[in-house]
């Protein structure tokens, strides 16, 4: 990795804050390119500025109208914004109604902002990998805030907002029964809960009740407040704005050494399997290997005989390599 | 493997049901011996008839005192059991009052139940990965039933939930708030809850809470009960069989193959990272990568140097091997 004099040569665009090279590396970390742990080595000493937000809720909630009001706020406090949304639905990731992303356009021409989807294609695993790397590379470039979008709480989801340092989860009344639009685990990660679109019947009633279930959690953390929000007027925006500093402050005041080295030491261990599972799936060729986990998965073959399997395709790569 | 008289010898006495054998095999899972995986590989096609039943709660709530009564209920039915606490404070591994203890002895020498505590020394994923494979051996042996005792929710602790088909959250009313003996996360992994010594004050309070707290999940799933015992006397005992029974009846109607893929995934990718892990950490000794991974936790290595240092380990060792 020593002699690359191109990796080189935009490694130092990317010092110099050029959009283009940003982009690249992106695109580098999306692709998974051989070079991506030299790339990570080179910048990891100049992240840990930024604030990285996650924004979660279910499709329909206005987490997008919401996003744009954010993006407005921050423009206004002078701040560089990233956002990276993490759902082939979202609005800035294509799949969105044309209102959205119109009203998206200016931001996109603000060199303030930038704002860079991430598909949903590939492991999951993979993405929350790629998510992790993304947000270090936007970290690195001097973003002061990062918002990543997520929709739903699923496995990759949850571990994409372990990212995160303050979690909004939006929701949204729905027919007067609030319930469920609540999803298991949601009411565990979130730091700010916002009820969007709380001009409508049940706002109060699934503020209530997302309240209790604050109430419900072990005392001495984080009190989340439950926010009212009227994303399409801005009505509310600037309490989730002065919501997410408290938080912030409230994190730097409560800082948890403990927690902090569990989540280097996960860091650690996520990069450290994904560079053995390439390793592996490389040695028995990514056909083989996908094979072998849908064996596992329908049950034709067990997780021992396919583990003894693929460890003994590293060996032979490995060995190959050496000698 | 394949050339290994002495491992057959013993496999062939497990087969034949001999428990001092049992005995040895779960020894070699908890000594990570390097016979390990071939005792899985063998195993495994025996596994996969027990119900597996995961009881947590805080210390204190009467865990022990209501497994010794579900042992009685389970052996009256004929059934054989085997309990697996994985707690240093426990009456069965050994940081017991007396009384729990004395009352063990009976079970101790029932050959029709086998009891063995894992200590929780050693690392995190390590434990979590040495009770699946300790509860597969006691489920190729033929048990009915396993029980998995742990205390707390920590990760290591839902990590291991993850191996009970049906989870048992002992709580207990204490000082008339009985909110304080929640604790994030169980909330969500609870199949069925034990308000245990129910005649305390605060009981009926602590059990309409958490049926509220069943009320705020999703729809369409198990409903979760909410039991009422007094572990002591026995009352409640036999519903909490009932309700054990219904949950496994209750699963069987509801398969769900997606989630059961998942689960051999991660099982394929907790064995595989393990393997590659130890691998890893022969490479290098286990001091240098103790050292590594102590460093990666204090923040003075990034997480993608300490990778490449353990990914360079790995290839010296395995060409090593094999020139």
């Amino acid at each position: 990795m020593a002699e690359n004099p191109r990796l080189d040569a935009l490694m130092e665009r990317f010092a110099q804050h050029d959009r283009t090279a940003l982009a690249r590396l992106i695109t580098l970390v999306e692709n998974r390119a051989p070079e991506v742990s030299a790339v990570m080595e080179r910048i990891y000493s100049r992240t840990g500025n930024a604030q990285i937000v996650g924004i979660t809720g279910p499709p329909g909630a206005g987490k997008s109208t919401l996003i744009n009001r954010l993006i407005a706020n921050y423009r206004a406090e002078g701040k560089q914004i990233a956002v990276l949304p993490i759902d082939p639905s979202s609005p800035f990731s294509g799949g969105a109604v044309l209102g959205d992303r119109v009203r998206m356009t200016d931001h996109f021409r603000d060199p303030g902002v930038y704002i860079r989807s991430l598909s949903t294609r590939g492991s999951h695993g993979g993405l929350s990998r790629a998510a992790r790397e993304i947000v270090r590379v936007l970290d690195a470039f001097g973003h002061d805030l990062i918002i990543v979008e997520t929709v739903g709480v699923g496995q990759t989801e949850l571990s994409v907002m372990d990212l995160a340092h303050t979690t909004v989860v939006v929701t949204v009344p729905e027919g007067g029964d609030g319930i469920q639009a609540m999803k298991a685990g949601l009411n565990e990660i979130a730091d700010i809960f916002v009820v969007n679109k709380a001009d409508r019947e049940g706002a109060d009633r699934l503020k209530a009740e997302l309240e209790l279930s604050v109430h419900l959690r072990p005392p001495g953390g984080w009190d989340s407040p439950v926010l009212l929000t009227q994303a399409a007027s801005g009505q509310g925006v600037d309490a989730l704005v002065a919501a997410i500093a408290k938080h912030r402050a409230w994190l730097s005041e409560h800082r948890d050494p403990a927690r902090e080295s569990e989540r280097r030491q996960r860091e650690f261990t996520e990069v450290l399997t994904a560079e053995l599972e390439e390793l592996a799936a490389r040695a028995l060729g990514n056909g083989a290997a996908g094979n072998i986990v849908a064996q596992v998965r329908e049950g034709r073959l067990n997780p021992y005989s396919a583990a003894h399997t693929m460890m003994a395709g590293i060996a032979k790569l490995l060995s190959d390599r050496h000698t």
